[in-house]
Order: C-alpha cells, then structure tokens, then sequence
C-alpha cells in the first residue's frame, strides 16, 4: 500500500511529490480517498514550524473531503464509498474525561492530523472513525474540507457560549474564518455586524450576512457602539485596542478569542462591573461537528473557495501567503 | 424627621456626628432602623475618593442589617419590625432589560447606598424596597451585614458560572472576601483549595472549609496545579501571575475576577487550547442575594467578624487600613 502525497523537505522547501506506506489500516480507523483539502492558514504555520511541532518530510491539509475506501474491522456505522470529512483531529482517546464528556477537541492525547503524522495533501488520508463526520447529501465536497477546520472554530463559540438567535453577534476579520462566521451568525438567526479594517469589504460583508458593518479603524465608530454586542467572536490575530471591544460588549457580554494573537489584556474594572468575559475556544468536538455540517446542509451555507488542482500546491501556498485568497483555498485531488 | 449619622467632611478627614433631613420617604422605600452596619474595603474608597464619585459630606456604609421602621405607600410584602439587609445596591429602576432579566445589579440607573447618598453609618438608612433583602430567623443581625455585600460578591459567581458541587474550586486571597467565599465553595460541595501568600493562614483556611492550601508564594506548588481548577475566583486586587492561574485551570475552568487590580494580561493560546475563560461579576441581583441569605441560614455560614460600637468608627477604620482585621468590620449602632 502507498500513499501519494506532497511533502516539504523542510519550512522553507517547497511541496513535492513523495510516497509513503502507511502500514496496517488500525482497528478503528477509516482510510479516506482525498478528493478536496483545504489550505488552512495552521497548514503554513506547521509548514514554518511556528509551534515547534513540526516533523518533515511534512504533508499538511486538514480540511478533508472524500470519500471511505476502507474501514478497521472495529468500525461500525461507517461503510465504504461514504461521503465524510476530517479536521484538525484525526483522532483521540475517546476515554478520558474530555472525550467522555463530548470535548473531544480537548483530550489531552488527542491526534492532530498533521502532527506527527501525514495529513490530507495526498491521496489518500487515515482518521479514526469517530473524527470521520459524515456529510450530508446537499453539501458538496468542493465546499465543506474548511468547514471542518475553520468552521467548527467559529461555530463551536455559538454552541459553548450558547448564543440566542435574539443576541447580538459581532464578527472581527472578514477572512479565512469571518466569513463563515458571519453566514454561522445570520443563520443562527442573530443580528449580525462585520467588524472590519478595510470598508471596501462592507458590501461583500453584507452579502454573507452581515446587519451592520463597523470599520474598526475609526475608533468613533467602535465608541459609538458601546453596549451593544452579546459576543464579539475575534478571528483575527492581532493585538486589538482590548479595553474599547469589551466597551462594546453589552452587560454579561463575552469577548471570544479563535485567532491567537500573542496576549489578552484588559482593564479589570469594565469586567467586573458590565459581568463580562473574554472566552475562548479550539475547534470542536465531535458532535458539534456533526451539528455544524448538518446546520449548513439545512442553511445552505458554505465557505467562499478558491480551488487549485493539487499538483499546484506550491502556488495555492504562494496565494494564500499573499493574504488575497477570497477565502479559503481548496485542493481538488488529481 | 431627622438622621443622625457619622459623616466625613474630606478624604482625610474623621468621621464626625452628622445629621440630615432625609426629605420624605419614598413611595417605593422603607426606612430601617440600623442595628449594624458592615465597614467594606469599598467604604474606604469611596472615603477618599478613589472612584472620583465620592460626595462630601460622606456617609460610607453599604453592609446594613436592621429592622424596617416606616415603608414607603406604595411598598407590598414587607413589614414594620421585619429584618432585613441592604448591601451596595440600594435601588435600580425594575424596568430595563437587566432588571428585568434578573440582573437589577447590572441595572445602568442603579442607586449605589453610598454614592450621590448617605448610607449605614447612621441611625436610619432607607432602600427601595426590593433591594431590602429579608433575612431569615437563623441568622444573626450582627453576622449578616457583610453578606450582603461581601458576601453577594463572592456568592454571585457560583451562581453565574453554573458551578457544581462536582467542580474544584480555588480561592485567591483569605480575606474578607476570600474566607466567605471558602465558606460557599464547601457549603456548595466542591472540593476546595485556599490560595494565600500567608502560609501562617493554612490552618485557619482549613477550619474555613479549604480541604487544601497552596501557597501561592512557592511557584513550584501553583505549577503543580495545572490543570485542576473548574474556578479561580480572585479576591485580591494586584496583579498575579496570570498565565500561572490560566495553566491551574481544567479545560473548560474559569479565571473569575471579583478583586479589581488595574489589568489582567493573559497569552492567547492557552486559553484558545483549553477553552478557558477569564470572567468576572459585580455584587449580585436581588433573586440571588434572597437566595444567598437563605443559603447561609441553612448552611450556618456566617462571616468572621470583629465588632466595634458605631461611636468607635474611626478607630474601626484605622483597623481596616491597617490590614489586621480578621476578616470583616462590623459597626453596631449604639
């Protein structure tokens, strides 16, 4: 058995052709037919071995689409030619307390997909079979590799947090993540506003979902809208001006963080006084997977691609290093 | 009609005899007869004017317990001769959005007992009457002054957090707030740790409730601790090493802030990766003060307090500037 898939040599060689053998299919694995992955901005991050975490020769993509050719004798409830999808998970305990309580983004042995493993660059790709989410019949593949990276990030916070549809959501960055956000928030039926640096996106903004856009370089703007928001999910990560978002937070208002800027700090006061959190969350489990890709099939909502044949890995890469891809990039198998 | 209170003229001034013509009461008021009244960290604040809304002459005392004495026409449900405490709320407008849902401490237009008005240092104090907390038979007058503020402070985020007596709970500081809220984490049923900079407080801190102590002095004990707290909740008010406290929490765990210090500072990824938050909460709503008191009858909590007759006012607040009470002030009406 070989798997065909892209490698880089190192953070600064380019993806090329390389072949691996997986070994034995494991007992409660599946062995997925790649058909579409996503690039997701953690794809270049582990490239660069930002985090240190980085084994080469590296295959990334964790934003899986294609179908099941083979299944672990243990698996039940999967069966071959099944349309399903993988993320930043490919696996975990599924016996600690994290897992057994439904946070199995939170197990502490959990696998990532492209950690000490090769990922979904290639043609074929392994996941335990808990972490292979079926998709529904009316998504299409093409659409749904980010949403099971990307998306689950910012649909866990509506889950967690437990958002009303009568809240106020605001969305920070209009990217890779804002712009699923955006259309998870005017689906779950709240009222919706685009916090943006840049205002020539208001009109794309309002396309996906938005009520209202905020150009956050204003800073009159943001004062103006103290009070207002039930959550403001933050998808970028940059330092903000900490002290005037939590101003926009209504009373028990919560300051979400998904993008990892370095540090959180803020004015203790305005906290206690106004009951107000800053959160934060990775991914999601397992069942809230299966919720989202179930909410976008219902809701008709998916990611904004941009779709590069595989074999042009290395210029899918460059666009998304550009900070132009609109807005996720996609990899369709050869 | 007349008041005869303890007011000070200035910041640095001593508290002197003081009366006042309260004007008539209320339509939806009751006056109290103090019987004692609680001297509160806040107290000093406002004294010297650390919020830059204190008025002089000032009369400080939001930790009220007493007996109703005259109500207001339009009062319903409370009695003449009835018991009842008053903590740093002494009226909202039961009418917004955040009164209305049960959060009346939250209330924009809320009336702090001491601030733009006279409080408990007096003979008389007077409270809209749904901020008059009744205060059940088991519990002493003398006792139950500081839990309506210290208390309720401490109290609140049990509440809000949703804690379970399935949960670990730490508490920062062994104060005045701080030995209340150990009392509530064992009353709760959670398993309790008492953090102190003071090791000398250890067995004190176990009489209290904490079944353990961590001296927040040796780093070594608080990296020992990662990843066991549901909830920190904070009763100190300087900075701490709060990536330290980050890494203490459990998945999912709680960094709570009652105690102000000016800024909490945190890094990213930490809480991204446990789905940790940093929260915080002011003094509590009126459902939750009824139920706090009735929480203390049947659990006989009660502070630890150190008594001093009213005339002795400023002799009790050279003791509380001096950090040697143990734990709370109460004054008792002469």
């Amino acid at each position: 058995m070989t798997i065909h898939a892209y490698a880089a040599a190192g953070p600064d060689a380019p993806f090329e052709a390389f072949e691996f053998d997986p070994g034995p299919l494991g007992y409660d694995q599946v062995e997925i037919a790649v058909e579409y992955c996503g690039i997701c901005h953690s794809d270049l991050s582990m490239l660069k071995n930002d985090w240190g975490m980085t084994q080469y020769p590296f295959v990334g993509g964790h934003e899986v689409a294609g179908k099941i050719v083979a299944l672990g004798e243990g698996v039940k409830g999967l069966e071959a030619g099944q349309r399903v999808g993988v993320g930043w998970t490919s696996g975990s305990c599924l016996r600690c307390d994290q897992c057994l309580s439904g946070y199995q983004n939170r197990c502490p042995d959990a696998e990532g997909t492209i950690v000490a493993r090769h990922g979904g660059f290639a043609d074929r790709v392994r996941a335990q079979a808990a972490w292979a989410i079926p998709v529904p019949d009316g998504v299409d593949l093409a659409d749904c590799g980010p949403l099971f990276c990307g998306g689950l990030t910012v649909f866990g916070p509506f889950v967690e947090n437990n958002i009303s549809p009568t809240d106020r959501v605001a969305v920070v960055g209009i990217g890779g993540l804002g712009h699923m956000a955006i259309g998870f928030a005017r689906a779950w039926g709240c009222e919706v506003t685009a916090f943006s640096t840049s205002p020539d996106k208001e009109a794309e903004a309002r396309e996906m979902g938005a009520h209202h856009f905020l150009n956050t370089r204003d800073a009159s703007q943001l004062a103006a809208a103290a009070g207002s928001f039930d959550m403001i999910l933050v998808t970028v990560n940059v330092a903000l001006d900490w002290d005037a978002y939590v101003a926009a937070l209504r009373p028990g208002g919560k300051l979400h963080l998904v993008g990892a800027a370095e540090k959180v700090s803020a004015t203790v006061f305005p906290l206690i006084l106004g009951q107000k959190a800053i959160t934060a969350s990775p991914t999601g489990g397992i069942v809230t997977a299966r919720k989202m890709i179930e909410f976008c099939d219902r809701h008709a909502l998916k990611p904004t691609i941009e779709e590069f044949p595989m074999s042009e890995i290395n210029a899918a890469f460059e666009h998304l290093e550009s900070g132009k891809a609109r807005y996720r990039i996609v990899l369709a198998a050869g």
